[in-house]
């Protein structure tokens, strides 16, 4: 299924005229997951197309005002236009706290079921959200001594494509048998013969995976979040020249951001959390690129658009050949 | 001295394409007033060309999130800028500790000085912030069971035009005695005689005021702020259909706005807070017109310009005829 990986905002710490703060939108069959929620996401979700209510869940990285200020501004206009679909929030540890205090977006008052997520400080993280289709995982990163975490957001495997031909050919009778086998399960034809998935299926069929690392230094926790991303967002706040700067405020370099992308083998990386420093962000496109050439400046609004078909092993045949 | 108001954010709860969340701006002499900071404030100013550097006082009326879910971003922006100036907020009762929730938001730990006013949930407001040119009054108004205050920015009176002819026609040499005089003190002339300011000034010139009431039913408050007022922005936010939600939620029709600012002898009405449900506020604006003609929809962003001279009396002559 098509994803879009949508950037919101993708300043540092400070907006500029071009660049909002931190938020990322991915959106699969309609429905939204967001990542971050700086100051102004709400009206950068309108910008971008993207309706509030099809936000199924919220993940915040961090406390830095720059992530989730916008959050209380959201879920208070989520209920306003009446929102009856429940929301995850997934939030690092303090985040239910500090929505208690402030007037209007404490969860538990609002108007549609808020269930929360909140990251254990000292626990490895794993899973944070999950559906039929797909998967959040969560992994701690390195932002000085800031609590801070990335996201996976990773499409289920499905199984390979069915061969009707194939199918017909082994006397399996078109209906509910095709269906069964599509489902993973045997079946035995009218002459009694017993027909496996894997005899008429193509081999299965990888989802996509995006990966959103921000903010931090190079690290671990963000390479294995990247591992075979189709696309990886991550924190290129610097260019070389504050390389030391970097490392000092829990950042990275776009150059560091391009190795964890070749590193991880992801396919292409968008790099964001740009520092206002930078009027131009060429200089970190290019020392990007100079490590790995799928690397550009991510842009705002702009639709990257995620095809799990490009992924698809070439249709050989059946996975494995009787 | 010339004031402009400009409107940042005019929309009611919810944010529209149009219109963003409440926060206006009153520039005087390059500082910057800044009354309510609804969600995206901090980027509405930029949009204005105002400098963060230049707010010295915030204003905010109540602790919808509509009206301060913006404060957070912008005191840490205004830190993140390096800011050394002191700030003022005046907040209503719980402003303050909303802002020590909020990571990177609480006042004491922000870089730069912050002087912190907390309205009085029981008392009488009155001067909340003043400095030698200006004062600024608040009052309570009436939005359902939320204390909410409005304010009112009064530039002082200042001392009627200094006629020099008349001066030395009564004998005084130029140089520190027209100050003395211009400072409202009598001077003795070389031959012994006493002039005194009245008869070398013109009457006392009214500086302008502007009037920030909002959100609000309309009220003694209300008018009280808005007496006599160069420019009233008032809670315009229903038009006469929905006059019944107006009062259940603590809102004006844009009429009662209209007939607020025609009790209280403005000048000038802009109709603000203005309700999604109205993609266009033509009717607001009729409606507001039957009754006070000077009545227009709030435009975001436009300099609103108030200039003193236009208040002051003819220059027929000195206050008083010797």
């Amino acid at each position: 299924m098509k994803i879009d990986v949508i950037p919101l905002g993708t300043a540092s710490a400070v907006p500029t005229d071009e660049r909002h703060l931190s938020a990322l939108a991915v959106e699969r069959k309609g429905q939204v997951l967001l990542f971050d929620c700086g100051e102004g996401t709400q009206y950068r979700l309108r910008e971008a197309g993207l309706s509030w209510a099809r936000i199924e869940a919220i993940f915040v990285t961090h406390l830095h005002g720059d992530h989730c200020y916008g959050l209380p501004g959201l879920l208070s206009t989520m209920e306003l236009q009446q929102r009856a679909d429940p929301v995850t929030l997934v939030l690092p540890p303090g985040g239910p706290a500090m929505l208690r205090a402030v007037p209007g977006a404490t969860p538990a008052r609002l108007s549609f079921p808020v269930h929360v997520v909140e990251a254990d400080a000292a626990g490895t993280l794993g899973t944070v959200y999950e559906t039929d289709e797909i998967a959040v995982e969560a992994r701690r990163l390195d932002h000085r001594e800031v609590f801070a975490m990335g996201f996976r957001v990773a499409e289920r495997t499905r199984p390979g494509r069915f061969d009707p031909e194939r199918a017909r050919a082994l006397g399996v009778p078109e209906g509910p048998a095709f269906g069964r086998l599509q489902n993973g399960c045997p079946v035995t034809t009218p002459d009694g013969t017993t027909v496996r998935p894997g005899q008429v299926l193509g081999p299965p069929r990888p989802g996509v995976v995006a990966a959103y690392v921000t903010d931090t230094r190079p690290c671990a926790g963000g390479r294995a979040l990247a591992e075979e991303a189709d696309l990886l967002y991550h924190d290129a706040t610097f260019a070389d020249d504050h390389a030391a700067r970097a490392d000092e405020t829990g950042h990275s370099t776009a150059r560091q951001a391009a190795t964890v992308a070749r590193e991880a083998g992801a396919t292409r990386l968008l790099l964001g959390h740009l520092s206002a420093r930078y009027p131009d962000p060429a200089p970190q496109e290019r020392e990007a690129r100079s490590v790995f050439p799928a690397a550009e400046v991510a842009e705002e609004l702009r639709r990257y658009e995620l095809d799990p078909r490009e992924k698809e092993p070439d249709p050989v045949g059946p996975a494995d050949e009787s």
